[in-house]
């Protein structure tokens, strides 16, 4: 029993320990039909396959012309060019040559017929039946969309690490380019485990487990696939029967509740019973979340605490990253939101040699200052009404234990969270 | 054909009259289960159907007792309580009465038996056997989590407006609300039309049509359920009856390119031929994008220019408000990103009545400095690279046409765009 105590490790530790232990190994990348692609995360420059435009294209509708031809025109000289042909967007254009003193009539967008090098816009030239009638010359290149003009072939047109969106989609596509090498998303299965839960809505002898909602919802908005399980009773056999089984499909697996050294927490020695660990982390040195502990064979096991904001302390400091870190995005799923001067002191006694991570909401001031206030959430561990009312987190380093009013600290949004 | 020549609408009115002719009585609540609601938007405010705790619970495990029965115990008399049972998290506790003088064991989370008002955590007391010791009174409360002490019963949990993410599925299921009423997700189909164009990347003859994947992904980034068709041809008869099969089966019926007054653009004249329309758009004052017109019968046919930027300002200024209405979002789609100081002077001379959309580059400023410089990104309208390059966007007001350096500008971001 003595084993399963908890050895804390700073979050910082345990972070790089499963980054370059589980990390560096599981990462992997796919090739995905470009359409497919949507949120995932390039990892390799692409360049473009060709030119675009692929060649001079008409930037108007208007008449293909010889520049040359059109050197002596001028209102005293004006010249008449017969329009040879009208062509469509559907037609082959560059299979067209213009005949001497003669022009092609092309729409928006069309390739030049081949020996053309300039357009005449419809609206800026005068038409008498099957003729214009040009009054100046036209120069070499007037209104034609270069090729390449757009983006050049073998330019470098997607960095590593771009979150594929909507417009990459098409400029992908534009470029020739229908397949795509990104990091493959990790499938995640979220076990909860507890015998006083259900996932049946009209069980009500049971309580409905609900953590798992947030868990997986957090999990797919930073880079993962995430699959929900019916709780699991405390009961050793059927808790290592089911990480098994999720070990041979799915790539990372958590476990919320059970994890704690009480007497019906068998998750941590299950775990372990498996076969020896490459890694074990008992532990981590933040509250609340404390409980959150890893063993790790060739995938994770990382077990969450059960109270909701020690779950989600878990999710935040060592499950996100690791799945941030697979699917190609950088780890930590925190961002900066905004900055604010602390209200009233901030007292944080307890667990002081640990990292803290408290909700905080903002104040609106009220006299119109541009200054941002804000304040720490009144709350227990277990209430899950808080991360309806906060703004955001403050993280709070070891050994401290007070932040005196009017001090400035940047309070951090959750990816997929606030 | 004068009849369809372009009145462009200040971009303002057009979006009020689509909004409060097809917004307002295309507006629809659907009642959705929970668990399927992520991402979509509350059109009611929520109240909790229950307390949370619904009942008294242990904050620690612990014993649970009777704080009266404690009052005389001191270090000089020490008062034994018996240890009458151990309940389990499973156990319905509440059935269970305390005998005088005895104590019973709760794990953490667990619902008090009937008569007890206080939990000793077990590592806080001394235990000889079946008994503990008590050696100062237990208050009543002490660490007890109380009936409604996260959430009240009938306290707004949630307000209209709010954008479903996983700790509100969380929190909705905890209170007992397995229904939500919510807007309904406009379905959007959208229609690209140009005989020159393909969907099939095997198809070399023809252009590959990309602009719908750019278009469906800010659709279904806005509150919009997006359907691609393949390209349809400059064919009078095919647009109009895939225009009208659309209208049976979607909610917004979205045509990008044939708009126009060229030759081959029949979209305007055959959406105006299937029956008197309710509201009439053609053309928008904004560049660019003047040519996105708009057809309202019981549901609106949306016309989007062909040239992606002409398109893409369209989609910004009259589609995705309308589809955000709906869904129950605020009609912009744009947010502020950044200010911004004008590095070089700005000139857009043309269009000058006209509302003007550009693309703007940040500029990293040599010395570290905190102010931001910002920048035109040049390019021409049917370019598409400029997408992949752009920090945002910058409007500029009618009758302006050009900005000074140093001037302040506040640089807008495209949800689901950048």
């Amino acid at each position: 029993m003595a084993l399963s105590y908890f050895k804390y490790e700073r979050v910082e530790d345990a972070q790089q320990k499963l980054l370059s232990l589980a990390g560096e190994s599981m990462k992997r990348v796919e090739i995905l039909d470009v359409r497919n692609a949507i949120g995932y995360i390039l990892a390799e420059d692409i360049r473009s396959e060709r030119d675009i435009p692929q060649n001079d294209i008409a930037h108007f509708d208007g008449y293909a012309i010889r520049s040359e031809d059109t050197k002596l025109a001028s209102p005293k000289n004006p010249l008449r060019f017969k329009i040879a042909k009208e062509i469509k967007l559907t037609d082959r254009s560059s299979d067209y040559e213009i005949p001497c003193g003669e022009v092609i009539y092309v729409p928006t967008g069309c390739e030049l017929p081949k020996n053309a090098n300039a357009i005449v816009p419809v609206e800026s030239v005068k038409r008498e039946g099957d003729y214009i009638i040009l009054t100046r010359p036209i120069a070499k290149g007037f209104h034609v969309i270069r090729k390449g003009s757009d983006i050049k072939k073998n330019e470098v047109i997607l960095r590593k690490g771009a979150v594929i969106q909507g417009q990459h989609i098409k400029v992908l596509l534009d470029s020739g380019i229908f397949k795509v090498p990104v990091y493959k998303k990790p499938r995640v299965v979220v076990m909860p485990i507890g015998s006083e839960l259900t996932n049946n809505l009209n069980e009500h002898r049971k309580k409905l487990e609900t953590h798992s909602y947030l868990i997986s919802h957090l999990i797919e908005k930073n880079g993962g696939i995430a699959m929900r399980k019916a709780p699991i009773p405390d009961d050793p056999n059927l808790i290592s029967r089911e990480v098994e089984e999720a070990l041979e499909n799915y790539d990372i697996i958590v476990t919320i509740g059970g994890a704690s050294v009480g007497k019906m927490d068998f998750t941590w020695s299950e775990a372990r019973r498996i076969k020896k660990p490459r890694l074990e982390i008992r532990g981590i040195k933040v509250h609340p979340g404390r409980v959150t502990s890893v063993v790790l064979f060739e995938k994770p096991i990382i077990m969450l605490p059960g109270l909701i904001q020690s779950t989600l302390s878990g999710t935040i400091f060592i499950l996100l990253p690791l799945i941030r870190f697979l699917a190609g995005l950088p780890p930590s799923p925190l961002y900066p939101k905004f900055v604010g001067k602390v209200k009233s002191v901030i007292k944080i006694p307890e667990f002081k040699p640990f990292k803290r991570m408290r909700f905080i909401r903002r104040i609106e001031s009220m006299d119109n200052e541009k200054e941002k206030f804000i304040d720490l959430l009144r709350y227990e561990s277990f209430h899950s009404s808080v991360l309806l009312k906060a703004d955001g987190i403050i993280t709070i380093p070891e050994n401290i234990d007070e932040i005196s009013p009017n001090e400035t600290l940047t309070v951090y949004g959750v990816y997929g969270l606030f």
